[in-house]
């Protein structure tokens, strides 16, 4: 076929496929050159790392048409098995189309997108309801000869008399509107009035009820969105994403190294978070039957990395020693300058940060549990890609960051996966035939395991002695769950005919010491901090265990693993999203904006990366549940030491 | 020639034609379809009107190849006399090209742009040295691992210790910027700062030098800039323009009509004076050898309907009674978003305005004249196209606008020219013989009278006697300069032979009456003013004449025909372009911003069009020198009445 339609300036033929995706019998017309990524996205085909061949997840069987395709990538190489590939698999993303023609594609179950479980709510401080935009309904009076104020004085004379306000300023695309608006609505008009100092938008007629804002809590790995009714304080739909990210370094670090190679790089991550932020909106608004024209304020949270990524800062020095960011404070930016998709005169609001290392997410998860007006010993932890711990002895606060990767959220686990259809969640094993029970997210086949099953695993598997105090799996324990493949020891949780993905689902060797560097670092980062602050764990009045994964995570299997410290189970509080919930509480009040800037100032910072005890601490908590036992009495009794 | 180079989608010839411009022989290549303005134009031919048939001011003579030129048009009917049409003159503007050939084109000596005087300098008041925009440098300490202030915070503390400030902002642009020329730096910055408030730029190294700010007064007419170094206090360069919106109407009320008409003709007219002032900041950068980057801060001053064309605001309803501006508070408006073509984060200023025709450049003239803080009884008149006249009795001010057109800027007057070389600016009328005297612009053969010769010449021919009261010339008298021309009575200031031109240059009754609807507009502005405050003429204890023309005015002339009140010369005052001197104060310092705005809200605005006594006043003021003759002693005991 010829764009062109033969005429002389496309030299080249173009090439068009057919391609069919089975069972759901969805087509898409494709042309050589193109990759099945978008198609097979299209049809529900499940990706993490957004069609690089990094994650391996977008398998599919190529039922016909495979001569049309290119040969085998070195990355199908790596994710596929012999017997897979001769079975017909590729990795969508992989794979390229060549020559005309049609090509029949089965989407694999595991490799369908289940239903991801909803972004849990986050336990949230009540708080005067006080957004910082608001819409004001006014009526005028017409000038006359003898009453001839200008336009502008003439609304600042009436929000004065009618709303008690004074205002001093007009936005300049909000005075270019002005003339027009308020004779073509007979001097009714809706002004929306910033800090109840300026005048960002006018409106014909009574407008008061179309006041909306967004919540974004930009995760390392997961990136949440809610809208807000900014009349009625109330969210009225949420949305969330993966963060689009991913593809471009799954943690911190990979991130800010891809970023400071060069502003180009900067560029693209920016524009990537950016975008996604505008799906966010685009799906809430959406469902809530909005326009996005009524979002007048976008505020975000996020660790120090993302929220300069977000903002176009460059975070190379957050990677360097000292390990400093541009700025700690809040910020307020024209949403247009950041191509946000909302009120062309909106602002984007970040909560203020702390450190390189604990940002604006941190500061949320402290605001909505409110533990910096604790009088009581208290430590928090928000789990995630990078964990923030905070501990309160009553009269200070001290946090750090520790790098516990993306283990818990499924990533680097050979059958990890997000808490979606399918996912083991819960696991235990019986100790006597070392047989595993397990539940899966909505009852359905397994498919994988997600970070709450995975712990539970890595727990019970102790607890059953499968593995030893350094993690090590015991091969010398005589069990057809437990074995050797390709020279690495797995323990199968879940057999092939158990399965919705027709093969065996394990936790490896390298799984079990993934968890451990995970777990390590946090609890290095919970047991310097208490030195710090000469907090005893018994001490220790709550403990709050905040992000999403935290949620579903059983405390019982943490304590075991040695994550978090041995505390009675009834200290524990689940705080769910705070950092969505902090992001929720500064958008609807100018007051929690107030005491964030006191707080972070107030607040100190410990580099555990610096910290002369960390090595010790770290390797120390290597093992499970620690060097030292006798710091985790509950796990001596259950192992009978 | 085909433009296509034969391809198909170009089916028509063009016709490429060649223009010689003699006497300087520059060589220009158009197109078939295009007039000859704008080589006329690059050839220093005049025009006031842009091109656009109005003026008939662009002339030139065809020597050779008028067979490929256009046939004479309706505007060229008008303005060319048989004479001319025989000789080969043409309009440049509306002589288009219509086949391929050479064209000899000579350009006579009365259409050569003359050097134009200088943009008179204003009577500035002295004010406390305090601009807006400074810069500090400022060397920090680099952060460490004991030391790990984030930058923003680190050199907020450095202007606290250094400076003495206390900011609590940063602009996006300049946090964005912030880490790396830190530590490309050394850590060693210049910081510039906005208000005392926020940071809005950051440089490697010391650039404090580098600071400059441009002011700008809008005139209907002319556009004058000066580049202000902002640290010496002091002009570095200037630069002038007729206003390049001149094409679209001569005065106020025809631009207003054009604007309103159409957003995209709003459109229009602002990106005209936008790319004007534009033009402005580069001559005058360039003149000055400055990179217009580092120009932190653009002040201007303009009559209301030139401040909201320039902001893009509709002017529409400044022109519909009641006459109400969009606002009269001072603003402050992005550069960016205006598209002025200097520091990206600098900011466009304009001083306050006080109603629909009296602008920021009434304004600068008070500021600049001080006329406020006089306990005197004063006038000030700045006469414009729009003339703008101010009345304190010592406690109160009150202003209005006269539309006194364009007239004195050598418009709609027969041989009207700009006060440029060769323009007759003096004139003595001998009362015994009837015969003239004159004086031009760097005495050279006239060309034309600029408007204070137009006043001498009204002036002198109502002494000499050759006019009367009502304004007449009087055909009874017997004399080779008073003669009729196409029924017009015309008097002959210079004869051909005299003149650069090679044709007589007269005074019309048509000019006559023009300059006394401008004269009387004046007058009956004044006159209603005085009559509110209770001020008699003889109470005055100076008249303050603002305005490039009323520098070179003669004031017993302006007496004569009643222009300003007769008083004593001595009382009278040459302030000069004061709107520009007030936008210069304003540029370096704030406080004069914050008396300007003290300064609007104490005075009161009349409106003469619905002031019910104008039409009586006017039509009174409308004879020479008025209805009153006794309101004009002066001119009572010249005349022997």
């Amino acid at each position: 076929m010829y764009i062109c339609k033969g005429r002389d300036f496309c030299l080249k033929e173009i090439k068009k496929a057919e391609i069919v995706f089975q069972p759901l019998g969805r087509r898409f017309i494709m042309y050589a050159g193109e990759s099945l990524y978008l198609a097979a996205k299209a049809a529900n085909v499940e990706s993490l790392c957004g069609g690089k061949g990094l994650c391996g997840k977008c398998r599919i069987i190529i039922k016909e048409g495979e001569h049309l395709l290119s040969s085998f990538s070195t990355a199908e190489k790596k994710f596929l098995s012999k017997e897979e590939i001769n079975e017909g698999y590729r990795l969508a993303c992989q794979t390229i189309i060549e020559n005309a023609g049609k090509i029949i594609v089965e989407v694999p179950f595991e490799s369908r997108v289940g239903k991801q479980r909803l972004a849990v709510s986050g336990m949230e401080a009540k708080v005067e309801f006080n957004p910082n935009i608001k819409k004001y309904f006014l009526e005028v009076p017409p000038p006359t000869l003898s009453d001839f104020k200008p336009d502008f004085e003439r609304i600042i004379e009436g929000l004065k008399v009618k709303h008690n306000l004074n205002i001093k300023h007009i936005s300049y695309y909000a005075l270019k509107n002005l003339p027009i608006i308020l004779r073509n609505s007979g001097f009714k008009i809706t002004l929306t009035v910033k800090a109840e100092k300026e005048i960002v938008d006018v409106e014909e007629g009574n407008k008061e009820k179309e006041l909306y804002g967004f919540a974004v809590d930009i995760g390392t790995t997961k990136v949440a969105g809610y809208l807000m009714d900014l009349n009625r304080n109330k969210v009225v739909a949420t949305a969330s994403m993966m963060n689009p990210q991913i593809p471009y370094g799954e943690d911190v670090i990979s991130r800010i190294s891809y970023a400071s190679k060069n502003p180009l790089n900067l560029e693209v991550l920016h524009k990537t978070i950016v975008d996604g932020i505008n799906q966010l909106i685009k799906e809430a608004c959406e469902k809530a039957g909005i326009n996005p024209k009524l979002i007048y304020e976008l505020v975000i949270v996020g660790n120090t990395a993302m929220h300069h990524i977000f903002f176009n800062i460059n975070p190379k020095f957050l990677a360097l020693s000292p390990y400093i960011p541009t700025l700690k404070k809040s910020l307020y930016v024209k949403s247009k300058d950041l191509n946000i998709n909302i009120h062309s005169e909106a602002e984007v609001y970040s909560l203020p940060l702390i450190a390189g290392f604990v940002g604006a997410d941190a500061v949320a998860d402290i605001l909505a549990t409110e533990i910096y007006k604790l009088k009581d010993k208290t430590l928090l932890i928000d789990i995630g890609t990078n964990t923030e711990i905070i501990l309160s002895d009553g009269l200070n606060l001290i946090c750090c960051s520790a790098a516990s990767g993306p283990a818990f959220e499924g990533a680097h686990i050979t059958h990890g996966m997000r808490a979606a259809t399918g996912a083991i969640e819960k696991i235990w094993i019986n100790p006597e035939d070392l047989n595993p029970i397990y539940k899966t997210v909505d009852d359905e086949k397994p498919r994988g395991i997600c970070g709450s099953g995975i712990i539970d695993a890595i727990a019970e598997m102790f607890k059953a002695k499968i593995i030893d105090f350094n993690g090590r799996i015991k091969t010398e324990v005589n069990h057809s769950r437990i074995r050797k493949n390709n020279k690495i020891t797995e323990y199968v949780i879940a057999w092939k005919e158990e399965t919705a993905i027709n093969k065996d689902i394990v936790i490896t060797q390298k799984d079990v010491f993934e968890v451990q560097l995970a777990k390590a670092a946090i609890y290095s980062g919970i047991s310097i901090l208490m030195k710090k602050l000469n907090v005893k764990i018994n001490e220790l009045s709550k403990v709050f265990i905040a992000g999403a994964f935290g949620f579903y995570l059983n405390p019982e299997s943490a304590k075991i693993i040695g994550m978090i410290p041995d505390i009675p189970l009834n200290k524990i509080v689940f705080a769910g999203n705070t950092a969505g919930s902090g992001a929720r509480m500064a958008l609807t009040s100018k007051k929690v904006r107030e005491e964030a800037e006191k707080l972070v100032d107030k607040i100190s910072y410990i580099e555990l990366a610096t910290d002369p005890s960390f090595e010790h601490e770290f390797i120390s908590a290597l093992q499970l549940p620690h060097k030292n036992i006798n710091l985790f009495p509950t796990v001596k009794k259950i192992l009978n030491l």
